[in-house]
């Protein structure tokens, strides 16, 4: 198994976080650099012990890193990748954990220069609703997936070293392109968020809000969880990956549609069969996430 | 605290069973007899101990009953009442489960006649996707809230006894009218029903349906759960609260838009109003679900 030197994480929150936890644990690398725009929430980071230092400018942050990873919003990176391009280490390996990967292509596009085939476009799907440092775990990727979407240019070797590394953290990780993981998040995470956060602001705007949620049930509370997330990161995607978000919106619109004109119309076999379809892909899709694939 | 001899549980599933469950443990009832059109569900029923006795004619089952639940789907109730009035102990208190009130308030009237008002419209807050005599327990109703909606010529003296049985099983209950209950629980009950099933239906028809589950994290589990509930109680909730659900659903797709429009408009601060807006509403629903107030 591969280890390194020093790894370097911008943007230390839940993600870098528990990346650094779990890599500190398994003794992966010797050294973890933290960088952010927010130095009381480094100092925080190495009391927590997930980082050992950290510099609030990315370019003497990533100097020396053997790895760099990005897990700062998506809407940083065009700003960080030209910021730390001059200061990289000629054989260090770029990744990042963002949540959409079209836009970061064309930001490490547009920025990378020569370091281009060392870059390792990144996503671990794995993540609560709470977010910052204090809440990163050293289990978070255990039993869940990574997605990498390398480039044409990357080489192998880079690919082959950021596979290791979150398999180390316990991550089965799966490569597609960047195109093909932006359709299938915005169908399974970006448009669900977008659903709840509708739900939500729409009945919080009633005048009985107050009841409702008093009495909402457990179904309520598991639906509307991701709404709870953290409002800035979710704007950021929406507005990454917002040519395929609103492909699956509208795709969402017409089914909903569909089931208000059989409601509507009275039509009792084909609002059961919507239901029943429905009812079925769900089991499938728990039958899916047994034990050994895990996702959450 | 009142007690009684004889409950008939007609529909005896997850929340009659689980009721039949709670009683017996408290010593609340000393009879409890079960009634649906399936012999084979009301053997395994006595089997499991949850009730003593049964009969597939609903007539037959509520002789001699102090109290008569009605737990099976709310589109059977007008048939049912109209069965079982003729059979009534002249004492009888009738209650039910439906998670409609409307639709069932004009089926008591239909039919209930002198029976009318010993009748007191119920709907515990509880369940979960299981379904099934199989799934019941004892402690379902703990902690959890039950809406009882009277009606004007409902005598006090059924709602006191049937607000005992439910507080008997750890549910704190509230009275409301069932026009209240029907525009609250569309917006936080059938309406997200409704959009879980429209949201796992639609990816269901994807082309690349595998991975989008394959790759779906928690967050998605979470939020489409409730699409594995029953396809047929949700179909019968769609119908017998039409008026108030489709008004759920125009409110609920205006706001869908209005995110839709931010994000084409590249209307960064809207979007992050939506969102931030929205967090802080799940918020504070999560703080009215602290312990002493949990639903689930």
């Amino acid at each position: 198994m591969d280890s390194i030197n020093k790894l370097t994480i911008i943007g230390v929150g839940l993600i870098g976080g528990s990346l650094a936890r779990a890599l500190k644990q398994k003794n992966w690398c010797q050294h973890v650099s933290g960088c952010s725009r927010n130095a009381a929430n480094l100092e925080k980071a190495v009391a927590l012990g997930v980082i050992d230092d950290y510099s609030t400018d990315p370019a003497s942050a990533v100097q020396d890193a053997d790895v760099v990873l990005l897990a700062s919003p998506v809407s940083t990176y065009a700003a960080i990748l030209e910021q730390i391009e001059p200061a990289l280490n000629a054989a260090a390996v770029i990744t990042d954990a963002g949540s959409t990967k079209g836009s970061v292509v064309a930001a490490a596009r547009a920025t990378l220069g020569d370091a281009l085939p060392r870059f390792v476009p990144g996503h671990p799907i794995a993540g609560t609703e709470k977010s910052g440092v204090q809440a990163s775990l050293a289990d978070l990727y255990e039993n869940h997936r990574v997605i990498l979407t390398p480039l044409p240019e990357t080489t192998d070797s880079a690919t082959q070293l950021i596979t290791a590394m979150w398999q180390v953290c316990g991550a089965e990780v799966i490569t597609m392109t960047h195109e093909h993981h932006d359709s299938v998040l915005a169908a399974t995470s970006h448009l669900p968020h977008l659903l709840a956060y509708a739900l939500v602001d729409c009945l919080a705007g009633k005048d009985e809000r107050e009841e409702i949620f008093r009495y909402a049930a457990g179904g309520f509370a598991d639906f509307t969880r991701i709404a709870s997330s953290s409002p800035g990161m979710w704007h950021d995607i929406c507005f990454s990956n917002r040519q395929q978000l609103l492909q699956a919106v509208e795709a969402f619109e017409q089914h909903l549609r569909d089931i208000e004109q059989a409601i509507k119309n009275d039509d009792s076999d084909g609002l059961l069969e919507i239901f029943t379809r429905a009812k079925l892909a769900r089991d499938r899709f728990t039958d899916l996430r047994k034990p050994g694939k895990q996702n959450d």
